[in-house]
């Protein structure tokens, strides 16, 4: 992807199961990815967006599922993904204090394609996750415009840059520079073979807290660095995304981006207070028609018996992406001169090998 | 059923839908149910149990959900019944300190008609729930024995009696006797006609709050009989039972069932603190394999669009469930001679009309 | 307030309990509402804001709980309502479409009153919720701005009007004309008298449903208006916020804005599939500090066993808050020439008696 | 603690905070544990029971909450937990076909000690967690008595023995044998020191996943033990209990023992399909009358600024306990030669260093 350098290129294999072609979330047919980076002194941010699949969202929907880590945040459109099992808009990922501006910006994109709502249909639910960038980023000063959003939306692709990018622009990790990050696993099974993947807007955790599968990296690098300094306090943010095309009913999926967490757990989170820890997860497998069909309609699932490698793939699959996130972000100067090092630059510096 | 007189026998009709056949749970296909009923001084208490299908419950379980409208209830099963979906055992009600006794009794009917339970493959997930019937039965002595249970799990029918019966023979509704009710809806939609069954277990509310389709009949009884009385506080149980051949997904099955609370609250109730209200719901619909199956499977659900008229449903058989356990329960004298007299007595006595 | 008709003015006398002197969410002290209204043509639409308390909600919070009794809505703000269980900014009501715009306003608003945000402390959760007033608005053209809500936040009083004004200025209810409504009561304890006030924007049910405290009076209605028509789809949207200075923990609100239902039953509500039903409740009789307090807190909370009357108090006040958001509305023409008549002009034309 | 290697014995310190005297949940003042423990060829089964505090639990009750892992589980008593946020009797552990005796006997030992159930005040709310011990026990025999709940009801002591004793005498963990362990951590905080303690009952987890802080053991075992045999499914089962002396609302304790599942994924689970995964906890930091009170309660709580500390406290001590229910348990054969080797019997074996 990009030509970024990622986990694995440092020797770092996370797991039991294959990766999908990209390792990203846009191994899942259909799904694809666009940014829109803000980085000037104090604007340090930016816009993600997720388009689920290929055509109208909302006339086609996919069945969806939320799920709350944490809940000190301002995600938005999680009541009807759980009510009505479906997700009818792309996912627009952004910092905290601009999630009115793209919730804006979204309606205003799903109106106009689709001129029968507010007419002969009914609204749009529009899916704003976020994270607070303002270490690095003025996020009083508000940057993002609808126009950003717009642009993410169109700007989408399969090739996912990581890292210092979109909504990730201002974000910490690990006390690091973190950011976008995204991995995908393949699941074999007997009627077919499936995708499950992953994309984070990481922006949580304290150094010493971080494990690279498994190895304490973080506890070594905060004896390099910090020294005798007292370690900040953790903010705890993270936004996960999951698309499969596992074919699942939303019970099943809601089991599946529950797991996230075990991910999550092995890069070393306790999952602080300080903010929102939030999943959202689709599947491609069926298309929901927003239109009443005249007959009952009929939904592939999987036996629950087949389930468990969905869980071990989504688990390592956000272990993944994390590090991703954290591997490929690069040092930023922003807001009053505050900056964050890169992980990648302090491996090179102090010599630091993180296989074992 | 039965030759009971129920409230359609007063001219009370409720809502819009037609009922089915037996204006019960057991209008649902396969549905039967089964009392079995303990009265003699001290002992006022019985065991219910309801048969979600023919078959083997366990080998081919159902798409089931719970919901609680308020927790203060020991019901067991309902955690594994909200992970995976679906109801692999009968139900049984009875008296709360005897659950113990009932979900031992109801694990050893599975283990008799399962022979691969703990061997070949996992354990049984029994359903059982309560309410308290102290006031009229000495429930400390927990009369409920296994044989009781097995008893009632032979005994089931399509023919359901009502009131002072099984698992209702001890409880009370709106101060008056109440127990055991049942009702059903039909739904007639462009794929097919549906029918909606509820069983209640009332035990619950006082009895100036008490409306029959919206006529203030509580207030006025209570005039006659409490006069300057100080009504007693409400302990507030109800389990309300739900079975359906509607086609849907355990997501839609939920919605339907939390509508429940609708038809509650018509007759009156507030829903008080004392004690568990708990709604067990399950869709004969699609039979779903205990082994796994090599393929997906392809569960038929309902457009959402098509959902309200269940919403209907559901609500106005509660509404009538809980007003025929009302209206058919009779007269008992109980533990202490505590007693409670039978709402047809008190319509008779004081010679009050029910319709409008 | 403000010399409006309301259900009592009527001779409908809604359960047990007292009003307060109001019969208002703003009996609760402190509490304040605000409405801008936009009716002109096409544009019937507006906002209204509450306000929990005088004092800066930010920095002294209040316990605070959200409840999704049907989730097809775009509410903002509940995840971390729940998670941490405090309120921390005023409370929007807008049209469905206008959701991020306020949304960006609110925010605005906030960091406008506090400089630390986004600085030296972490960001702010905003609280926005919504109807679809599609029918009378032209809700494509998204017609609020920032500037009417900043209006309606300064706009607040004790005095609320109710009916077709601020975000209920292009609502429906029972297919007639409906909008805002609050109502309030009075709790007696032993160690004190507290209020519970419901304020509610009302855009739910179908003509034949209503019911006024038992009476049909919507299939009166119906049978008179429609004859022969068919009803309209009920596209089902409530949106009920709740204040009390009742001592309560957030697990104790939870419950007893809960039972918000019973009221909404009451009036006739089979809570369709089509819109969002959220509830958001708070008290103010704890201030949770923004900054961390170096002693344990105390936080008062009254015995479970002193529940029940505010379970009552909350039913009742809803119930009430419904009729008077419907009998005060006025007759509405809005977006090609779309309209709806008010209740309180068909009792006077056909002469109907709600009193039973 | 009764003389066992635990996993700090072998050098594996978990996490940066200090452990209690015990390095148990009973360093949290009042909390004892009991264990009978039945070992005898085909009955490899027992009953642990947990006694919350030294009074009458049943009178002053403690403020509690459950969450769920993963459901597919039979743990009684949750309902009521979550509802009314206390727990009002001792918690029992045992098999999964043995819950209806443990309720049984847990009811008959509550009636024994408060004689007002049933009569005066109403009933009581029996908790009841399992896992399943099937390989190597016979389940279906169901060996469990009302006598053996009753004698670890009364056998409670500051000490607590792990591994291979009461409800842990039959589990595995990762493949090899497993059952109970405990483990504690010290919260240090301005307004005092606080303990965290978590006992779990491990039933989970295939050996190739098994992680030792960090160092991927598991692998290591399987490839020395199961060569090129296939490994077996996992069955996915834990309980965990917390107790602490913190003052947390209900809310609070919510979030904290959510956090469990961080240390759960750091010893390598999946949190497969195949059982229950629960989590009970309890805080001692202030008793709830059963009766009512006549002023308000004050309950003190935590600032929510404070809380951190206890999620890293809460993930430790979980991980540590499952690496001590490991470490500690013996080999054991059971059902049909049905065997499974002690972890401490490997190390030793293949001379394994499980410190990096």
């Amino acid at each position: 992807m990009s030509g970024q350098k990622r986990i694995r290129d440092y020797g770092v294999k996370i797991g039991k199961l294959e990766t999908g072609n990209y390792n990203s979330i846009t191994d899942v047919e259909g799904v694809t990815v666009g940014h829109v980076t803000l980085s000037d002194h104090d604007a340090q941010t930016g816009v993600t967006a997720i388009l689920p699949h290929k055509g109208n969202v909302f006339k086609e929907k996919l069945i969806a599922s939320s799920h709350v880590i944490n809940g000190f945040g301002k995600t938005m459109g999680t009541i009807q993904i759980n009510e009505l099992g479906t997700l009818e808009s792309p996912i627009i990922l952004t910092n905290t204090l601009s999630i009115g501006t793209a919730a804006d910006a979204l309606i205003g994109y799903m109106l106009e394609h689709n001129p029968e709502i507010g007419r002969t249909t009914g609204t749009i639910n529009p899916v704003v996750c976020e994270c607070n960038d303002m270490l690095l980023n003025d996020i009083r000063s508000r940057f993002i415009t609808k126009k950003h959003v717009n642009q993410a939306l169109k700007n989408t692709s399969k090739e996912v840059e990581e890292g210092t990018v979109g909504a990730g622009t201002g974000m910490l990790c690990y006390s690091l520079k973190g950011g976008i990050g995204t991995s995908s696993r393949l699941m074999e099974m007997e009627h077919g073979t499936y995708t499950m993947g992953v994309l984070v807007l990481s922006n949580f955790g304290i150094l010493s807290d971080l494990k690279v599968n498994g190895k304490a990296v973080g506890e070594e690098l905060r004896d390099l660095i910090l020294q005798s300094r007292e370690e900040e306090k953790d903010k705890g943010s993270i936004i996960i995304i999951v698309g499969t095309d596992l074919p699942v009913s939303e019970r099943q999926l809601n089991r599946i981006i529950k797991r996230t967490v075990t991910g999550l757990s092995r890069t070393g989170s306790i999952i602080t207070n300080g903010s929102g820890e939030v999943v959202i997860g689709f599947s491609t497998a069926k298309k929901i028609n927003h239109d009443r069909t005249l007959d009952c309609m009929s939904v592939p699932v999987i036996h629950e018996e087949d389930i468990d490698i969905a869980f071990r793939a989504i688990g390592e699959a956000t272990e993944e992406a994390v590090l991703n996130s954290l591997v490929t972000a690069t040092h930023v100067i922003g807001r009053d001169g505050n900056e964050r090092p890169a992980f990648q630059d302090l491996l090179k510096k102090y010599d630091i090998y993180i296989t074992k």
